[in-house]
Formats: structure tokens, sequence, C-alpha cells
């Protein structure tokens, strides 16, 4: 089978085969819904708690502060419209470069009068304290910021946006989903109400996330009904994907050292070869994932570029996937005022833990041919 | 491995092989993100598309009318508030026995001014159609009837009602979770506006659901974001999961006949040895599911009796295995009008394709045996 070269391990993650193994089992033999009272449920329900207290150890929380969802999208979306379906309306506040996970549920609270605002970005993708410390006056509700950003891989200060927004008197909440398996994070050390992580981003199955929660804090449910996960989601769990979340989870923590020095080195190695190459790297001033680079070159087009590099055996981002079936350029990048005509170069390349040297050697030897041929290709049209 | 007989497969179902070795090739090298413009992206878009289709082909609706969500509890909830928040407030009429995930979505919208009523339910669990002709006099914006019921496996006439809410200017929607796979089902042929079907409770994976949907019907997203589902449920969609479904569902097709008849051939046989022993059945008198059976026996405790069952190697259920973790009987029974003790004596037995006559054989001999046993104790206490 024809394997291209994955570097989009922010879009999603191939499933370690240790998680895998342990998935196994509860597509087989013991499939039990966890709610059933018999032998098959209690297996199942066991493996649940089991998952609940890996992911707690894995994120600095304790077992009953987890809340399994289908995802980190779910997870955000729960937060958001669950803590406001129980206030009365006001103020909610997101960052400008936030997952449309956030800014979209964000926008639904203005159909139940709740004003929405913007934190603005500078030019490097980091929150404009100025900008936030405003809005914190306001005496805001809800505030959701994310902790490292899908594309840029840029880092906030979470603990110091977190006591800000909680001494005005809200609920705080991050997406943690691209920082989790990457940097070392304790919901407690962070001072968060709510953390969203997802598990297909650290080498977990699809159809697990969830949403870490402060108990003090109120939700109304999404989804409603048996009452599964202290009532705030129903539905039957899927006991194989938090299974395999669970063990992605513990193997993240215990790799995270290992794993980030080398993707550190990686990402090193690759952004001097881009520099070399004329690459624009979008939030090189900021501290960032150690995984993840954003870059453009001046007159390619990221779309062309990444169907080139598709073709010639590369897997890489244009923009974020989430948001590929959007055609507009990076919110992220227009928020910190890159000109419309550089965001449309953006290709965004990811690390992950089964990266290897070699293969990022050949990237950049592809990657400078395809650029020849472009260039040359418009110097020929002019 | 201890393997005790699984007799409960209207709580889950084991997962069919064929579905399994359909799923594995996305757990390994097939692992990208569907919204990915690469070679991984497309593999995946391509399974999930084709996944589509054989939804749509099995409950007889265009692939376009298929909204995959993360299970039957995500689908109905996505219905009852996705078109309730497009709506003034007004009438949601819904069954007295649909499953929590239709009650309480709907008791949730009375906090938006929304006003509910239950359809009551005569002896035998069939919807009351005089209080259903009434209700549908005032004009409901929402009414949702299930189409089987989980607990007694009865049938209602959704054809018929579904005409009369539409002629009343409602939208219809059904929970058809416990009836696909079991009954022939087609969404164009009930002529209802929303549709809920699960894939683990036809022999495919947790965490894969589908709400098809006319559409016609304007919803907001439950979970807002990326965009997936056309706007209706975004998130990286569960590929192997989704996958899954869509086999599960052609094969619960092919198969339903030849299954169906051996499955009413088997209730037939239980049916008959349960009267011998003193059951009452419930819901015996209206079409139910032929693979369902819900009874109970005078001054026996349900819960005791399906734990000595359990001890016994047989795994069924006490009540609804989604609300197993509520203590309170049946409320389908409540309100079919079952006295309080009876109900908390009801234990059920369902049918799946997997179970053997000789488990059924093996099952009436120890249930006379443990009912033996508790009557001769009983007897003993007083």
């Amino acid at each position: 089978m024809f394997a291209p070269t994955y570097l989009d391990h922010n879009a999603t993650t191939p499933l370690d085969p240790r998680v895998r193994d342990a998935m196994l089992p509860y597509l087989d033999a013991r499939f039990g819904n966890p709610s059933s009272r018999h032998e098959y449920g209690r297996q199942a329900r066991a493996a649940v708690d089991r998952a609940r207290e890996q992911l707690a150890v894995a994120v600095g929380a304790h077992p009953t502060e987890v809340v399994f969802t289908s995802g980190g999208s779910e997870a955000n979306n729960l937060f958001i419209k669950g803590a406001a379906a129980l206030m009365k309306p006001g103020l909610v506040v997101v960052g400008a470069s936030e997952h449309p996970c956030v800014r979209e549920p964000a926008r639904q609270l203005e159909r139940s009068d709740w004003r929405r605002e913007l934190v603005p970005l500078d030019s490097q993708g980091r929150i404009r304290r100025d900008a936030f410390d405003a809005l914190m006056e306001q005496s805001p509700r809800l505030v959701s910021v994310m902790a490292a950003n899908n594309e840029t891989g840029v880092l906030q200060d979470i603990e110091s946006l977190a006591a800000q927004a909680r001494a005005s008197g809200a609920y705080f909440h991050t997406d943690a989903v691209q920082v989790f398996g990457k940097q070392p994070i304790s919901f407690r050390g962070l001072g968060v109400n709510a953390m969203t992580v997802s598990s297909h981003k650290i080498h977990g199955p699809l159809g697990a996330g969830a949403l870490v929660l402060d108990k003090r804090v109120d939700l109304a449910p999404l989804v409603a009904g048996g009452g599964q996960e202290r009532g705030l989601r129903s539905g039957t769990e899927n006991v194989a994907a938090i299974v395999g979340f669970g063990v992605a989870a513990e193997i993240a923590v215990a790799e995270l050292n290992g794993w980030t020095a080398r993707a550190g080195r990686q990402r090193d190695m690759l952004e001097s070869a881009l520099a070399r190459l004329g690459a624009r790297i979008f939030g090189a001033g900021a501290e960032r994932l150690p995984n993840t680079v954003f870059f453009a070159f001046e007159h390619i087009d990221g779309e062309t570029l990444v169907a080139k590099l598709d073709r010639a055996g590369f897997a890489v981002a244009s923009g974020s996937a989430c948001s590929s079936v959007d055609p507009r350029p990076s919110a992220t990048l227009l928020a910190m005022g890159v000109e419309d005509e550089v965001a449309r170069g953006a290709i965004r390349v990811s690390l992950g833990r089964d990266t290897q040297d070699e293969a990022l050697v050949r990237f950049v030897k592809t990657l400078d041919e395809t650029l020849q041929g472009l260039r040359t290709l418009s110097a020929v049209a002019v």
C-alpha cells in the first residue's frame, strides 16, 4: 500500500499499537453496556473507571472531575453552552484564534441575548494582554482561551489569564486539545474551571474526548437522557474508545519528555532549512509547541503547494484540517495581522511520535524541488 | 474466560466479526482526518461517504439526509433541541414511554418557555390514540414517538401518528433505535421528518448513530464548530465507528428476514415456557418486536432475580440498561398502569443474531430452579 509520509499530527495522529491492543478486547468479548447490571456490564464499567483514573492522573485532576465526551468539539460546546444555559445572559469572551468549536458555540449564545467579544492577538499570535484586561473589567461570565493554537502552535499563559478571569468573577475554560501530550499540563496547576482534551490528537482513537470540570461549575447537559457521566453527558459510553483514550493518555505523559526533546530538535532542523528556502514562519517570536511549524513562501499559494507535496508523498496541512471545508484563509493568521495574500500561502507541518529525522530530510528536499518548479512556472507566466 | 450467555441485546450487541474486520484498517494505516486535504484525509472521507450510502440504503433515505452523530442519545437530543432552538416556544409532545434521551431534552425545553406534554399509553403499551388526537389539536410544534419500546418491544403505528402530526403542522420525529435491524423500516415510507438509529444495537460498534433528517427541517447544531455533517454536527468524524455502522446496517438488512423469523420462533418458545412458570408478560396483547420479552413473576423482585441469573451465567436486564443508574421502576410499565410492586419485578430478555436455541433451553431451566429457590426462601421467611 502507498503510505505517504505523515506530517499532519495536529489534525489527527495514527493510533499507537499499544492503544489499539488495549482496545481490541472491547471490540470482542468485552462488548457490554456499562449501565448493565451483569457480568458484561460490570466489565465495561470497570474499564471506563480505569480509563477515567488514567486520564485524571495524566491531566492532574481527580477522576470525578473527568466528563467523557465523543471528542474535543463536543467538550468545548458542552462547557460553553452548558454553563451559559444555567446563567443569566451576559458577556462571553473568547480568543480571536480559538478553534471554530469554541468560536461557534460562543456565537450561538448571541441568539439567547449573550454578548460575545473576541480577544485580539499580537503579531506573534499571543493574547493581547491589555485587551484581555480591559474585557475582564466588563465582568464577563464565561472566558475561553486555548492553551496552544492548532495552526501556529503558539502557547498562551493560561495560568495567568485564568487567575485574572476568575478574579473578575468569570468561569475560565481552556481548550487544551493541542497542548495535551506535547507539554506537561495540570488542570489543578493551571487553576482553570474547565479544560478540554482529546484522544485522537495523542495517538489515541477517534470518538473520545473529555471535559475536565471543576465541580463547583453547574452545567446543563448537551446530551440529556440516561444520566451517564454524572448526568452531564448521557448516552452509552464508547467503551473501546474511552479505554484507548486512557491508555493513550498514560503513554503520552510517560513518553512526553523524550518525544518533545526529539520533536524540538526536528523542528529546529526543519525551521533552519525553511529559513534557507525563504519561508516566513508564523509566531516565530512566541513560545510554541515543539512539534508545530506554520509557514509561507512569498507568491506561493498554500493549497497548490499542499497538493503538490501530497502527490510527492507528503501529507501536510494548509490551514487547520478541522476547517478545511472553509476556503477562507486562516482566522488565526488574520487575527495576527498577516496580510490576506500571505495567509493564503500558509502551510503547516506538525510532527508526531512516529516522525523520523530521515523523513524530514526527504521532505525538505522535495519542498525545495517543488518550490523551484512553482517559481519557474510563475516566472514563465509573468 | 468466563462467558455468560448474553440475552440483553436491547442494551447493546456484540460486534459482528465482519463489522470488526471492516473497521480495523481505520484503526491502522487509514487513520486520517476526513477534513484533511491529502491522501490520508481522502481515504477517510471516502470511507465516511461509503458508510453514509450504506446507511441511507438500509433506512430508505437519501445519503444527504443522514447526519452521523456519536450515537442515538445525541441524535435524539439534536433533533429536539436543535429544532426547538430555531422556533418560537410552543408545545412539544412526546410519548410517555420514550427513552430518557427523548424525555429529558423535551423537559429541558421547559426552561426556554416550552410546554411539554406526554402522550399516555394503554395497558398494552400502545399510544392512546384519543389522547394523541386531542394533543394534536393543540397545534404542537414538535412531536416524538418511539417506533418500538426498548423494554416491552411494543410497536407504535408511526406512519399514522406521523401523518396526523404533520397535518397539525408539527415536525414528527421517531426514535427508531430499537426497531432498526429488527423490522423492515423506511424513512420515506414512514413519512416522518426525522428518525434516530444507532449502531451498537445492530451488532455495530459503540460511538456511531445517525439522525436521518428531512432537509426542510432547520436545526441548530448541538455541537457547533468545524462544520462537519453539513454544519449539523461538528467534530472530527469517528471514521472507524462510522465505517462499522455502515457495514452493520447493510448486514442487518440483508439478514433481517432470516433472523427475525428465528427470533420470533425462539421468543414464542420462551414465552410458552414463561407462561408455564407463571410469568406475566407485559405488552403481550400488542404487536411487539420479535426479539423482546419483558415479564415478571408475582412476589419476585426483579433486581434479585437478575442478580441470581447473572451468577448462574445469564445476562438479562431489569428495566432498561440505559437507566439502570436510576432505581425507580420502569417508567414504561408505570405508564401502562402496572402496579409499582409488579413493575419492580420486571426483567427483560432480548435475543440477538447470535442467540442459540440451546441457550434458551438452559435459560428456562435455570430460571425455573432460581424461582423455586427464591419461592422456598420466601416461604421460609413467612
